[in-house]
């Protein structure tokens, strides 16, 4: 599926009404239910065998990763979880104990954030276990945090490490949420974002959504994982370690932009106030469109076409 | 999947909070998000290839059944939906077009009750389509309908005509969403549920949720759909009608209790204002536990064997 392509095609497909502030297309969608002091938050998102885990992966770990990607999205929006319903997909003769391990997985990682899990459908299918998961949360009125309001000048910041959570990050990372809510009430982020596709797509998606701007990056500052390094030390034709921080995906740590001049304090606060958390400043917004990365031998011009993995 | 015994070890495992008024187990859950006029309702459900449909099946008619469900169990709490968001699963190699298709129906239904699309999901799911859909409905405050308000001596009502569903109604009935809010404003229902398992197992739901109360059915009663009688005709060895109507499922209609001497003037009002729908008082509620059925040749117990399809 060439998802932008069809999702291109689908937008006008889909109805709209006065609740809705934000629609599809940003990490959540942003709804006005009444509360005077709050917007809604919406999201879906799902798991499935072969694709997201493999077969033989404890099942905690896939409760775990389906409600941890929806949390992820909540908080790169700034905003906090209240409530999730989930869809269980199963192949005919699934062992039962395996059913109460994902919502195990999925139960404990709710209750460390005070989200209630409020309905659970189990249905049959046929090709492997699909979890979808939706997920309602909460945000300050008009203080969503969106991809799309990203200003040349900006500096370009990541939480955490990235790159090889192929080896384990991506089924047991932890959702950014103290740290979204901290940058949205203490530093009101420009734009914000998880990484999900690579810092490269979803910085692409970040700049494409605030009117077509670009990036400057500096490779000696991204952060990259030891997985990312191990990964490549043990397959030399692999990617090499940098381009592992900016394509592999599912990192799940926050991208986002504030304006140059707050960054440094930026950076002295979130070490105060996260001490575990590295925070990096990898580059900046510029006004040319495109992603550029310094490498050690020159500028690189980083391919983006349609922001898809391209490595 | 033994779905009811499952659902008992599950729900210890699902972590709850403040905000929830209701929690997994009824039509939709019930939450407090701070509106002071209105709850949330919060509701998911999925549909499978080869399960809820056939690969034939035009994709509009899928999109049409995957929000209608979620709709039919807004209904039943005699709320109204807000917006919901899809997951969509598709075998690799899935035709554009569907996918397409499969948004087009259920755009047209979500319109229909001004209900906003706010996010979809597209995965790959090697087996086959499935599409979950959540949605997101309000309430008048403290005014949810739930299974669990039933008491001995109320009317039993049903609306529309019941079985046979698998001819097509499953695939394009219409959800009962304006009946469902007329009668919680005009006769506040004790109980109501939808008729998606068929009327004997989800009667079942209300009253064993309503302190394992029973009910007396009278056959003569029942709303039997032209195309459950069709059905017989043509595999006489097949389910009489009337077992059809009380056991096939996916009729979608809404079924409720009333005090009794509320009835008579209930169907004088119902008549008036939806002259289009049928709704028919198929029995009582009684004390005893169990349903039974008083059929032409005497009162027939109908087992009630975890209220699971039966025939």
């Amino acid at each position: 599926v060439k998802e932008l392509a069809l999702i291109s095609r689908l937008l006008p497909l889909l109805p709209t009404n006065d609740y809705v502030v934000v629609g599809a297309g940003d990490d959540c969608a942003v709804l006005d239910l009444g509360d005077p002091e709050s917007h809604a938050l919406f999201k879906t998102d799902a798991v499935v065998e072969g694709i997201h885990f493999t077969p033989e992966i404890a099942p905690e770990r896939i409760g775990h990763k389906a409600i941890g990607r929806c949390l992820s999205d909540v908080a790169a929006m700034g905003g906090l979880p209240i409530a999730a319903v989930v869809t269980l997909g199963l192949p005919r003769e699934y062992d039962p104990a395996k059913v109460l391990g994902i919502y195990r997985g999925l139960g404990q990682l709710a209750a460390r954030y005070q989200v209630a899990v409020v309905g659970g459908e189990t249905t049959t299918n046929p090709g492997g276990v699909i979890l979808s998961v939706a997920l309602l949360g909460h945000v300050a009125r008009d203080r969503a945090l969106l991809r799309s309001g990203a200003s040349a000048g900006d500096a370009i910041f990541v939480t955490g490490d990235l790159g090889g959570s192929i080896d384990g990050k991506h089924l047991d990372f932890e959702p950014r949420l103290a740290e979204g809510v901290w940058l949205a009430e203490n530093f009101r982020p420009h734009a914000m974002i998880d990484v999900s596709d690579g810092l490269a797509a979803d910085l692409g998606q970040i700049l494409v959504a605030s009117g077509d701007l670009g990036a400057e990056l500096l490779q000696s500052a991204l952060p990259i994982s030891r997985a990312a390094r191990v990964r490549t030390r043990s397959t030399p034709r692999g990617k090499p370690p940098h381009l592992a921080a900016l394509t592999d995906g599912e990192d799940f740590e926050l991208l986002f932009t504030v304006p140059s001049r707050v960054a440094v304090q930026l950076q002295d606060a979130f070490r105060a106030h996260f001490p575990a958390v590295k925070l990096s400043c990898v580059g900046k917004v510029v006004s040319q469109p495109g992603i550029r990365l310094r490498s050690p031998t020159g500028w690189v011009t980083i391919p983006a076409t349609g922001y898809q993995h391209f490595a």
